[in-house]
């Protein structure tokens, strides 16, 4: 069998060495935010009957809300802040907000009456009864063709309905993906709206400004009907936990499987950060690794292992299992998480548990790093397939109109996932929108191919040495289940009509006289069961 | 590194080869059923007010309540049968169960008058609002005490709420999981009831005379209350789809990995089926795989590779991420046969991605067919780890007692999964009731040390073959991380501190001045953003 990483194995001739394919966007670009445009927009020129000269107002100052009003400010909108405990209102205009245009608004009704029509009012409150709460308590000030605008972490069913609601009283509804964290929100976020399309020609000029821009693209557009804004947000949120996990797991590599010290490792990544995994959780990944306690000791590993959750990956996988979509590496990150969760568990684990035999590496280590960086690079594209496969499998169910090279776009800056590679992904449904996946992308076609090798031989060594790669496994396992043309589910099949009467379909090519295309076929296996078949075919 | 199955490698010393630990249970033990006893049960010689004669009625004639009628009916008990459509009772009455004790009944009001009191009435209709029309039209013929018993596919939050209604007007509720398909039910099937607990006495003795028997005991125990008897039902599909599809990728190595034919692939499960595998699940794969179509092919290479579900599996891996604990196996075996349903899809991806280029296997078959059965055991021992996990978390959550060696004990015969693995879980929480994994039982504990060099070996040869092992792989990425004190959830921890100052806690050893056991720190990670923090701490 193969000898992986030794140095004089004559198999390393087939070693893809990689050159950077990559010329336009740099991290740096990334990271570089809109310069703020003082200039009025011409939304504040326009007629107004009751001397409101709000352009925009925003319910909920916490951190995310504060920012985004800034934001907004800069970029020359005038935004009406309110706050359920109005004393937050105050101290935000007294500090964060001092010497900027926001006004302050004490009650729903002073909200209302500062914002010019047709009304647009943001929701960044907590997900759930809240969001439904302040709808109910704007609907008796607000008039035909306002706007309300959920940015909340919404679930999209809430969407949904919402917008149905609201429309059925000839309310407008937005709900809106606002991603970015708290620096996103206040330098330039990715946002992705979506719900009554009439909505988006009177925010289009707020949304795409107040957005992150990449190359002078903003990182904005209208994503789709209804709930498809909140859905988009969903799998993103589900994709940064995958490439979040793909890192992880990397960095468990590297420590406990090569043994290199946390600023080698930070090294690495800002090595990788300037060729094709160039973004923004790579460049973080580094700059943690860099960060130092007062004692000299990387605070990384004074952090408990234990990771948190607030539900959207879980979201993500759920959405997928119930679509029959196979997104496994969102699911294996989920999961990945609820193990770390139980971490009193796991050290009474490890106490009575032994791992294979500790060896040292004895190969290449740098051909090795090459490797685990296609081993990233190639899972992560599969992680995207997936995430792509969900949205199609759920814009069909939906009739969704969803616009996949401008959901890529909007991803592009802004946001957690910000990286050159979804310049790629863009480009990919800009030449064909119909795409039935990436791996069908030429560019992307090339990119597997190239680092299937090195993908093969990490996920080998890690399996060896005893370092878990679920979704490092999960993406190659989807990988190879994907391009295979006969997969070993027609024994599954048997199996269920063996036992329940499930029936099976005959596979293209071996139709005969009992067994005919088309048809829902029952063998009686064991000469003992009836004929009668137990349900019909249902994949 | 490693060189895996070359006869001459020095490593093969370290090759755990297997003896059989049981000398118990065989798969002729399991196979064969309780023979039917006609001695009139005590019920039968209950006084009886209204001359009714009915000791259960039973709700729906497809194949599993025909078969569970004749079942219950070989067992002495008098059943009168109901079904929507009158005339499959009378066909019914006239052909399968002609000659037998059984009676029929045309309308509800007669089926109710023709029972004893209190009166037992299974339902075994579609799932859903079937179950809860039948109960609508049940409840005004029905007496306090009286029990409606739900023995469909039914989801545990609707017998959840069922039992509460029911309850609620004086009547009690059963959710029973019903498993073994057709054949369990005719002859004797794994029953798993749970609810209104004051029901038991009642029905207690015709469920564990109609279930399957195992050395004497029946495969039928109380779950416990509310919707525990489904809940344990779902986990049980669950965990029988991660039995088939680690069973589809032993079949899927042997075939296109070594090369083997069906007959000699069929032997070698046959020869399992001696061992630690003995199981029902692995004697049907060798019966299917000896199966031939009257040309003399094997008629599961006639079937097409797209797997059907019915949804049970998709319900635990929704309730394993709902509850928060890693159930990775059942997910990646549910997610495999959602890439089998997209056949088209993968028929033309084959033709534009290749795999990696294929080489004969040069090693030592029968020492990489007896990892197999290693790879297969261990993976199998955690996909119920798993499961038990899962039932633990839950029940904690529910407030639900759940007899955890019942549980084994009920599908170690009757149904689809049985096997004598699940006596020796029965044994392992006989020992410890309280056991907190199934690895810290020795038995089990032992068993994964044996199998943990094959199991590794197994995976990294099928990743550098390119065959899919989604389930091999998660159960060991699940087994090194369950198994590790220290996870690099701490990488993951710190990316979500800097980019939503969502906040982490201390490492315990590693506490400081401004890391302090037990609060929820935040760092100023890049200088730029605020000391607010997002949200409090959330696993």
């Amino acid at each position: 069998m193969y000898d992986l990483y030794d140095r004089d194995s004559a198999r390393f001739g087939c070693v893809s060495r990689w050159r950077h394919q990559y010329l336009g966007l740099r991290s740096s670009t990334c990271l570089s935010f809109f310069s703020p445009t003082l200039t009025p927009s011409p939304i504040s020129s326009r007629p107004n009957r009751n001397m409101a000269t709000g352009d925009i107002g925003l319910i909920g100052l916490a951190v995310m809300g504060q920012n985004l009003i800034l934001n907004m400010n800069d970029k020359g909108f005038n935004v009406v802040a309110y706050n359920r405990t109005t004393s937050k209102v105050d101290n935000f205009l007294a500090n964060e907000a001092k010497g900027t245009n926001v006004q302050g608004a004490h009650s729903i009704q002073e909200l209302v009456s500062k914002l010019k029509r047709p009304r647009k009012i943001i929701l960044l409150v907590k997900a759930g009864d809240a969001v439904d709460d302040f709808i109910r308590q704007l609907e008796p000030h607000l008039e035909k063709g306002d706007i309300v605008i959920d940015g909340g972490n919404s679930h999209y069913p809430d969407s949904i309905r919402r917008t149905k609601e609201l429309e059925a009283k000839g309310l407008l509804f937005v709900g809106s993906g606002v991603s970015g964290g708290e620096e996103g929100a206040r330098h330039g976020p990715s946002l992705m709206p979506g719900g009554s399309t009439a909505a988006w020609p009177a925010i289009k000029e707020i949304f795409q400004k107040t957005a992150a821009q990449v190359n002078g693209e903003p990182c904005c557009d209208w994503v789709g009907e209804t709930g498809s804004g909140h859905y988009v947000k969903m799998v993103h949120n589900g994709i940064e936990y995958g490439d979040m996990q793909l890192i992880a797991e990397a960095y468990d590599i590297l420590k406990r499987g090569l043994g290199l010290g946390d600023d080698e490792i930070a090294d690495i990544f800002l090595k990788w950060n300037t060729g094709v995994l160039d973004s923004f959780l790579i460049d973080i990944t580094a700059n943690i690794l860099k960060f130092k306690d007062d004692d000299g000791e990387a605070v990384v590993n004074k952090i408990l292992d234990q990771a948190g959750q607030k539900g959207t990956g879980k979201w993500t996988a759920i959405a997928a299992l119930d679509a029959g979509t196979a997104v496994t590496l969102i699911g294996e990150a989920v999961f990945a998480r609820c193990l770390s969760a139980i971490k009193e568990e796991r050290v009474r684990a490890s106490k009575v548990i032994a791992g294979p035999p500790k060896e040292p590496f004895r190969g290449d280590k740098q051909l090795f790093i090459d490797d685990l960086e296609q081993a990233l690079y190639a899972s992560k594209i599969i992680s995207y397939t997936q995430g792509f496969m969900l949205m199609r499998q759920t814009a069909q169910e939906l009739s969704w109109n969803l616009n996949y090279s401008g959901i890529a776009a909007m991803w592009r800056g802004g946001c957690i996932i910000k990286s050159v590679f979804l310049g790629d992904i863009t480009k990919a449904y800009n030449k064909n929108s119909k795409l039935e996946s990436l791996l069908f992308d030429d560019f992307f076609n090339k990119a597997v191919h190239k680092a299937q090798p090195g993908w093969r031989r990490v996920i080998a060594q890690a399996v060896l040495w005893g370092i878990p790669t679920p979704a490092f496994s999960t993406a190659l396992a989807f990988f190879d289940g994907y391009r295979s043309e006969i997969v070993p589910a027609n024994l599954l099949q048997a199996q269920r009509d063996y036992f329940g009467a499930h029936t099976f379909r005959v596979l293209p090519g071996k139709e005969n006289d009992k067994f005919k295309a088309g048809e829902d076929i029952h063998v009686n296996w064991t000469g003992r069961g009836g004929n009668v078949s137990a349900s019909t075919y249902n994949t």
